[in-house]
C-alpha cells in the first residue's frame, strides 16, 4: 500500500464518518485524532466500538457510501478537502481548543466538501461572516446588504450561512464586490437550502464557494445548524451580528466567534424592535464592538492601522476653532441692532482694549460686519 | 462683623461673580476657592487684579448686583445655594479635579440657583441625566420618553437641560414618575428658556428643579450651554445619550461624565439615522454602555446588585432542557409519515436500544406522538 493509497482510505474514511458521526461529536473527533479515521472506521465496521455512542454511530453505517460521495460530487463539480491539502484552512483547527470546554459539539471537521471557484484557505485569509435572523427586517437586510457590498469591495471575502434574511442579504451584497462570498451549508454540498434560495446558492456555487462538513445528501437539521455555525465563525476573522432576536442563532455563531479569539461585531438597530434584542444584548458584552458600516468591519477585523475607520465630522464651519474669547465675543454680538464695540465688550466680559482685534478677526471669517457708527452686527453663520 | 453677615456677604460676592464671570472660568474658581469671592470681588472693584481677563470682569460690574438678584428671586420663589449649604451637592465640587486638564471650563459654580421644591442635594442623590438632540425624531422622544418615565418610577431623578427634543421628551416623561426631574438652565433662573418649552419648565419649577448657575436675567449664550452641560453630568450618576448627530451638544455632557467618572450610557437607533451617528460613535468607545431600557440604566448606575436588568429571554419551550441526543432525535422524527423507531434510530445515528427511552420522553414532553403500528410522529411543536 503505497502513500496515495493510504491517503485515499483516509480520505474515504473521513468522508464516510462524516454521515455516520453527527457534525462536530467531541468523542469521534479525539479518536480520529489520535487513530486516524481509517483505523476508527475499521474498528467501527468490526464492532470493536462499544460505547453506547459508538453503537448509534453503527446504526448509520450502512447508509455511508465513499463511492456514492465522489459520484454525486463528480456530478456537481463538488470536491473534498481534508486537513494537510493545500485548500484546507488551518484556522478552522482552532476548534480543537474548544472540544471539551462545555458541552457543545466543537470538533474539528473530518473534511469539508467544496464547490465553487473560490480556493478555500486563500479565500478565509481576509475574511468576515456577517450573519442574522431568518426573519429581517427590510432595515436589517438593507444594512447586511450595504455592509456586505463594502467588505467584499474592500476585499474580504463574506462568508454567511445561506439562509432567509440576513444572511442571503448578506450574499447577495457580497456578490457585487470582487471578493464574493462563501455560504457554509448545514445540509450535504449537493442539496440547495432552502430551496427558495436555490438560485442564490447556486450563484454562489458559480462564482463564490458553498462549504460543508455534511456528507452529500445529508438533510439539513436544527442541531445541525448550530453545529455548523462553529465553521462560519473559524473560517472567518470576525462575526458581524446584524439582526438577531433574543434566541436568534447567529447569536450562537456570535459565541463561538468570541470563544474561538475572533472578532465579534454588531450592528445596532431601534431598542423597540425586536429583531435588535439579540444584537443589543450582544453589545452589551464588553468584547462586542459596535459597527455601523463596512469600514468600521473592516477596521475592527483588519491589521492595526491598515483601514482606519474615517472618523465622521459634520462640515468645518467658520467658528469652529475660535478661542473661547472669540466665541464668547461672537455670542455677545447682536444680530439685529448693530452694537458699539464697548457694549459688545461688556457684554461679553472681556476687556474692552483687546475687542477690537477680536472683532476684527471675526469680520475676517464672515462671522460679523462693521456697519456705519463703528457699531457690529452678527451675520447671522455663527 | 459676625459670622452671619460675613455669609451674607460671601453670599453676594458669590451672586455678583457669578454674572462678572463666565460660568466655569477655571482663573476665577481658582481665586475664589484661595481668597473667597469676597475677596476676590473686592479686590476686583478696587482695580487690583490686572490680568487681560481680570480686566474683562470689570466691565461687567456695572451691570452686577446682588439685591437685585433677590428680589427677583423672591419674585419667582428661587434660592440661592452655595458650598456648605446644606442643600449643596458635594459631587458637582468633582469638577475641581478637571479644572486645567483641558481648555475646558470645568470650574465649579460659585453657587446655584434653584427654583422648585426638590431639594437639591438629597434629589441628586439617585439620578440621571438623559439627554440628546433637538432636532429628535418620534424614535428618539419616545424611547427618551419611556426611559425617563421608568427611571422616575424606580426612584431615579432625571436630569436634563430643558431644550427641544431629547430633552423635554425626558422631563415629560419622568414627570410621570415619583422622582421628578431637574432642568439645568443655561440662562438666568428667572428666564423660561426656550419660550416654547416655557409650560413645561413652570411644571418642573411646580414639582422638580429648575437649577442655574447664571445669576438672573442672564441670556443663554451658545457657550453657555456647552459650559451649562458640565452640569448636567456632574450633578448626575450617569448620562444617557438618546439621539445625538455628530456634532451634537449632548456628547459634551458624555463627554464630562466620563471625565468625571460618572456612567455613560447610549440608546442605539438604526445606522441609517443621523440623528444616532453620534450616539454609536460613543457606544463604539469602550467605556460606554448600550442600553435600551431604564432597567438596564439604573443596572449600570445603581449600586451592583441593588437592581439588575432582566436576563431577556423568550419563553421557555419544551425542548429547551433535551440533550444533544434527545434533541437530535426530535429532528429525526418525520412530521409527515409516521415511522419506526429503528428507522428514527438510524436517522439520528442514536443506539437503538436506547431510543425507545428517548422517544417515551419526548412524548412526555409532547414533542412527538405514538402512532398506530409502533409509529412515531413529530406534533411539529419542536
Amino acid at each position: 500500500m503505497n502513500g496515495d493509497t493510504s491517503d485515499r482510505l483516509e480520505r474515504d474514511a473521513r468522508m464516510v464518518l462524516s454521515r455516520v458521526v453527527e457534525p462536530g461529536d467531541p468523542d469521534a473527533c479525539r479518536l480520529v485524532h489520535q487513530l486516524s479515521a481509517k483505523v476508527v472506521l475499521d474498528r467501527l465496521r468490526a464492532g470493536r466500538l462499544t460505547s453506547a455512542k459508538a453503537v448509534g454511530w453503527s446504526e448509520r453505517l450502512p447508509q455511508a457510501d465513499a463511492d456514492t460521495y465522489r459520484r454525486i460530487a463528480d456530478r456537481i463539480g463538488a470536491r473534498y478537502v481534508m486537513p494537510g491539502d493545500s485548500e484546507w484552512p488551518d484556522r478552522v483547527s482552532d476548534l480543537e481548543a474548544l472540544i471539551g470546554a462545555d458541552d457543545r459539539r466543537a470538533g474539528v471537521p473530518f473534511g469539508l466538501w467544496l464547490r465553487g471557484p473560490l480556493r478555500l484557505a486563500a479565500a478565509c485569509d481576509r475574511s468576515v461572516a456577517v450573519v442574522g435572523s431568518r426573519a429581517s427586517t427590510a432595515y436589517g437586510d438593507h444594512v447586511a446588504a450595504a455592509v456586505s457590498a463594502g467588505c467584499s469591495d474592500a476585499g474580504y471575502l463574506v462568508i454567511s450561512g445561506g439562509a432567509f434574511g440576513i444572511d442571503a442579504a448578506a450574499h447577495r451584497g457580497a456578490l457585487t464586490g470582487p471578493a464574493r462570498t462563501l455560504a457554509v451549508l448545514a445540509c450535504g454540498i449537493d442539496r440547495l437550502y432552502p430551496a427558495a434560495n436555490s438560485d442564490l446558492l447556486l450563484e454562489i456555487a458559480g462564482v463564490g464557494l458553498l462549504v460543508s462538513e455534511a456528507a452529500p445528501g445529508c438533510v439539513p437539521t436544527k442541531s445541525r445548524f448550530l453545529v455548523r455555525n462553529r465553521l462560519i465563525a473559524a473560517l472567518s476573522q470576525g462575526t458581524v451580528v446584524v439582526e438577531a432576536a433574543v434566541r436568534s442563532g447567529s447569536l450562537s455563531t456570535a459565541r463561538w466567534a468570541r470563544d474561538l479569539g475572533r472578532g465579534v461585531m454588531g450592528v445596532p438597530g431601534p431598542v423597540t424592535s425586536a429583531l435588535s434584542v439579540g444584537v443589543h444584548e450582544l453589545l452589551r458584552q464588553p468584547e462586542t464592538m459596535l459597527v455601523t458600516d463596512h469600514h468600521e468591519v473592516v477596521d475592527f477585523v483588519g491589521p492595526i492601522g491598515e483601514a482606519p475607520a474615517p472618523q465622521r465630522r459634520g462640515d468645518t464651519r467658520p467658528w469652529d476653532d475660535l478661542d473661547d474669547d472669540g466665541r464668547r465675543l461672537l455670542d455677545a454680538v447682536p444680530r439685529a441692532t448693530p452694537a458699539r464695540a464697548e457694549a459688545i465688550a461688556r457684554a461679553a466680559g472681556i476687556a474692552a482694549a483687546v475687542v477690537p482685534r477680536l472683532l476684527a478677526d471675526l469680520e475676517g471669517r464672515g462671522l460679523v460686519s462693521g456697519e456705519p457708527g463703528g457699531r457690529w452686527r452678527a451675520t447671522g453663520r455663527g
